[in-house]
Formats: C-alpha cells, sequence, structure tokens
C-alpha cells in the first residue's frame, strides 16, 4: 500500500532533516507520517522496532525454527504450531503433535514473546531460549529426545559450518540452539500498528469507533491486565475472577509453578497484538470468536455484560493492534548428511 | 558467496554493454561470468529463468500453497510434503497425511515440475493444475472435499477480494485455486546450477571428479532416461529393465493410468535436478542415499556394478545439478472470517 506524506510532514521531515545535520532518522520518519499530536501517554505502549544484534545466529536461529528435523517424526518444526504465516499461531483450539496427539493448551503466538515477562501459559519458562526447549522434548509435540536433536545437528555439515561460525566452537549444545532460536524469536515483534501509530500522535490511523473501544477497553478495566507495549503478558491472573470459567477448570495453570493455591488457574494474561490473527483464544482454544473472547473477558474478569455496540466498538480496537508482520526469506535447510539419524514419524511415544 | 569476475570476462561486458548501446543484458552477465567455451549441446539443458506472466496470480497462489486450511484438519498445505525451504520435499520415506496416515509413494519435489511431462508418479495428473487438486481431497493426505475447501476460502475476505482481483469474478472455483497454485509452482525452476553454468561454457564450473561423472553418466546410459532440462521427467520407465527391483514390486505404476499390463511398475522418471536435496530415493523412498540410489540404478537399469570411484563420480556430478532456490518471502495468510468452517484436525476418515 502506497503511503501519501503530506505536505505538512514533508515540512516536518526536512526540519528534521536539517537539525540532524545531514542525518535522516528514517524510523521516526517511516512510523510518524503524519504527527498532528504529541505522542500519547497510555497504558499501552507502542512496539519499538526490532533489534538485531547478531544476524548469522539470527540467521541460524530461522532456520532451526522451521527444520522439521528438531522433531522425531522429521514433520513437526517449530513453524508448524506458531506458524509465521498466520500470526504466529496454528489457529487450532490445540496443536497436532507427534502422532497426531491433541496439545493439551491452545499454542501461543511467538510474536512479540519477547516482551512478555515468561514464557508458556503457566509462566514455567523464564525466558524464551528456556522455552524453545521445550516443544522438542516434549513426547506430546516435536517428540525428540535432546540428545538426538543434538545428533542430527552435528551431522547435518551445513549446520555445523554455521555453529561453528555463529558460536566459534566445535561442539554443537542445547544450548547454541535454543541461544540461536530465541534470538531469531527476538526479531518477531510487530511494529507499526495503526495504534501504535495514533500513540505516537497521528491522529488519524484510527477511527472513531476504534478509539471509542479504546476508551471503554480502558475505563472498563481490560488495561489492568492487558498493559505495556504487547498489551500483555505482564502478569499473571486468575481466569474467573468475578464469575466462573463455564469451561474446565480443572488446569493449575501457574500453581503448577509455584505449588500455591492461590495460583490455581492463574494464567499469564496473552498479549492482544495481532489478536485478529490468533484465533482461537483463551488457554484451551475455546473462543472462537474475539466477539466471544471479549464477551466472556467482560462477564468473568470484570463482572460486566457488554452492549452489542460497546462488544463492536472494543473489537474494532483491537483489531488496530495489528502490526507489521516480519518480513524475510524462506529460509533454506541444509541438507542432511550420510549419518544423520533417520526421522521415526511412525514409533509413537508408549507412555502416555 | 562473492563471485570474481576476471579482467577478461569484464572486457567482454563491457563490449557487450557498448553493443547493446548502454543497455547491459544483466541476465547473461549473471549466469555466464567466464565464458571460456561455446555453449554445450548435450542431452541435459539449462533450466531457464522462472517466467512470470501473472504476479497476482502467482502470489495468491503462493498463499494458497501454505495455507493449511486447504486441509480437513488444519495442519496440512502442500508446503508440508513439498517443503521448499527442503528442495521440494519432505525428505521422508513416505509423508504424513491425515491424521498421520503414511503415504503410499515418496513425495516427488515440486521443484521443476513444470518441466514434466505429466505429475504424480504414474503420470495420472497431466498438468501441475490437475495435480495441485489431488492431495487436497485424497482422504489419506489433507482429506479435504473440494467443496469444503471453496467453501473455507469464500468465507475469508482476504481471499475473497485476491480471487476478485485476479480473476474478476464474484464466486471462488476449484479451477480457480488450482489455476493459481499452479501459476505459483511454475515460478519453482531452479537455474544456475553449475552444471548449468559448465553446459553455458563455464568451463571452470565444475572440477575434474565432477566431469569424470558427468561422462560416465552419459557414457553407462543414464541420459537414456535423466535428459531434458530437468534430467528427467520426460518419460515413464520400468523400474528394474535388467534386473528385479529388490523392493515391494506391487505398486502398479502407470499401468493404474492405462490399465495396459506392459505398464506395470513403471513409474515417470523423476528429475535429478537438486537430487542432493531430494533424498530419500526412488517411488518407495527406500534409498537413503545417492551412493545408494546410484549403484541400484546402475545394476537394476542399466545391468552395470559401478566401481566404488565411478559412485563417487557420478554422486559429485549429481551434487552440479542443485541449482538457485526459489527465493522469495514468506507468505502472510489472511485470516478466517466469522463463516469459516473451523478446522477438523480429530475427525478422522472412517474408511481405509
Amino acid at each position: 500500500m502506497k503511503k501519501k506524506i503530506p505536505l505538512l510532514a514533508l515540512g516536518a521531515l526536512a526540519v528534521a532533516a536539517s537539525s540532524f545535520a545531514g542525518r535522516i532518522d528514517e524510523t521516526a520518519i517511516k512510523e510518524s507520517p503524519v504527527r498532528t499530536s504529541a505522542p500519547r501517554v497510555e497504558p499501552i505502549k507502542p512496539i519499538p522496532a526490532p533489534k538485531i544484534n547478531n544476524l548469522a545466529m539470527v540467521e541460524l536461529g530461522k532456520q532451526l525454527y522451521f527444520d522439521p528435523r528438531l522433531s522425531k517424526s522429521g514433520h513437526i518444526s517449530c513453524n508448524s504450531c506458531h506458524n509465521l504465516s498466520m500470526g504466529g499461531t496454528d489457529n487450532l483450539k490445540t496443536s497436532i503433535g507427534h502422532g497426531w496427539q491433541p496439545g493439551t493448551l491452545n499454542s501461543p503466538t511467538v510474536l512479540n514473546s519477547s516482551l512478555a515477562i515468561a514464557q508458556f501459559w503457566d509462566g514455567r519458562a523464564e525466558t524464551l531460549q528456556e522455552q524453545a526447549a521445550g516443544p522438542i522434548a516434549n513426547p506430546q509435540e516435536m517428540g525428540m529426545k535432546h540428545e538426538l536433536a543434538i545428533k542430527t545437528l552435528e551431522t547435518i555439515p551445513g549446520y555445523r559450518e554455521a555453529f561453528t561460525r555463529v558460536f566459534c566452537s566445535d561442539t554443537i549444545t542445547l544450548d547454541q540452539v535454543t541461544k540461536a532460536i530465541a534470538a531469531f524469536e527476538e526479531t518477531l515483534v510487530t511494529p507499526n500498528a495503526r495504534f501504535d501509530r495514533w500513540l505516537r500522535g497521528d491522529d488519524n490511523a484510527i477511527n472513531a469507533q476504534e478509539l471509542r473501544g479504546w476508551k471503554l477497553f480502558k475505563s472498563s478495566g481490560c488495561v489492568a491486565c492487558h498493559n505495556g507495549p504487547a498489551a500483555g503478558g505482564t502478569s499473571f491472573q486468575k481466569l474467573g475472577l468475578m464469575k466462573k470459567y463455564k469451561g474446565d477448570n480443572s488446569v493449575e495453570g501457574r500453581a503448577a509453578v509455584t505449588h500455591k493455591e492461590a495460583d490455581r488457574f492463574k494464567f499469564k494474561v496473552p498479549t492482544l497484538r495481532n489478536v485478529e490473527l490468533t484465533y482461537p483464544y483463551f488457554h484451551d482454544g475455546e473462543a472462537k470468536t474475539l466477539e466471544q473472547a471479549v464477551a466472556i473477558m467482560g462477564e468473568i474478569q470484570l463482572g460486566r455484560t457488554y452492549t452489542k455496540a460497546e462488544n463492536e466498538d472494543i473489537v474494532a480496537f483491537l483489531k488496530t493492534l495489528t502490526g507489521d508482520a516480519p518480513a524475510f526469506r524462506l529460509p533454506q535447510l541444509p541438507p542432511s548428511g550420510p549419518n544423520t539419524p533417520e526421522p521415526m514419524p511412525f514409533e509413537v511415544a508408549k507412555k502416555k
């Protein structure tokens, strides 16, 4: 889509350019073509553009993220359940794991996951790096013993070279693998949502209905949990504060990590960034549409029944949180070597 | 990788540039930086660069190719089994279909498939467009009734818009879906392999061992079947001409299409382009390595036992057939609408 830059902005641009003595701040220009107000201070903050510290590591992590050889079957990659063509999710109620096993919880989006306080619904991994090791070895997910994953990578000449280049080491370790995957995932942020442009002062970036939705979202208390740059991911909260959740209440949630009864059925507040793409919703994927999710959240978290118009306004606002999807070339994976262990798609784990 | 352009070539370049009155033929320069011989006339021809006639249709086809919503489960896309990160294959003996069902035959590469006389191992589809409809509805593969696939696409607003734009029509048809997928697949050619550069006259593009391998490949008769730009795909041939194939001989092969006994166990000759990436080999994926495949082909098709050195030479030659992988951005898929049918991952077809 072409962006029109009005004359006023071009004037501001010329001033900006001259004040930087010839060094134009391209990011600032791109993010705010029409600045008609001062930047707004709100409970949701704009997402900063991704920072890449080590391009070679990010590229390696991208390959690993897309490589199904990290699964026992040779069929499932990180991207299978956190699909970067689909908002970083698989848009399934629960994912499909090794041997077509159903997952236990809805796969959260990988997009902007670097902005969260912890990973997984129960926050059992503190970092993206720690998270990345989990699904590989989970018998219900990728089902691949870590030792076998490392052996697989070590026997792929292209990976050996890449790991040597990135980590200056002759051996490949799980720590390196997850570090590279996390480095790639840290780049998966989605700046420049319309709401962010509005936050930065572009009054025209959202329309009247969306603004009403935002005001209601704020005034009715959604921002108590959905705040920060990711509009979520900053705390653990009990599902069903005001009214019992109608779905399965037997999931431990945060208590699985803290072993505190008070944390039972608490979950990490999910990000609302790109929420129009990350359906279905909630830890169990039971809410199919944004309208349903907003209605249920209003009732069980805030004790409030939104009117149809209010619900529509909030949904309209939520859709302004869709940002620029990470744009990159589909990676090419290095071929296996003569000693690379073969995938075992039809060997299903015996114990449940 | 940096390509060094020697002074001689730069001189030739200057001449070329001046003879075109300032218009430099960039393709010619890129493909033949060191032309030291005349182009070679051989049974294998260079792959021409991809032609794109209708960019909007190709882009739509790319989205469809990556969209798992064309499967009943919402989990399997064309790219699952013909993975464009992995030489257009899944590198599995046979693929994993709906409900984790094993496929019956090895998934052939989609790369350069537009250069083949027909599609599928038995050639039962004459065109890429005809092929594309098959796996969607196959209960062992994507398991999605065509009607449901169309209904799914029709309820996705982003697809409705794209189909209207590309096909100037208010309805979405299977014919349009497969036409778009085929248009994308036609772009999936892999030019500029080292062997192609050699064919075009670059003497240094392949080394002495690779050249020996090519000469042996030619003199021992492999080119009788592996010829043309795809080094295959030009005919149907019986597997086990000189000696019975050791694997399962019960597959009908081409006879399933022609119903002629003479065509039993005949298969479309697979392309050898990018063959180092498309393991495992043969219709049943029984050959794990190129060395094994070359040895078996020599014995059962040509009645010849290659020495270890000969085998290595041919394998070295085969690896010169790896071309430029199609380079494109991972597509972003439009989100489902409120009426889009939900995926049914755990509804497995009853009849086998």
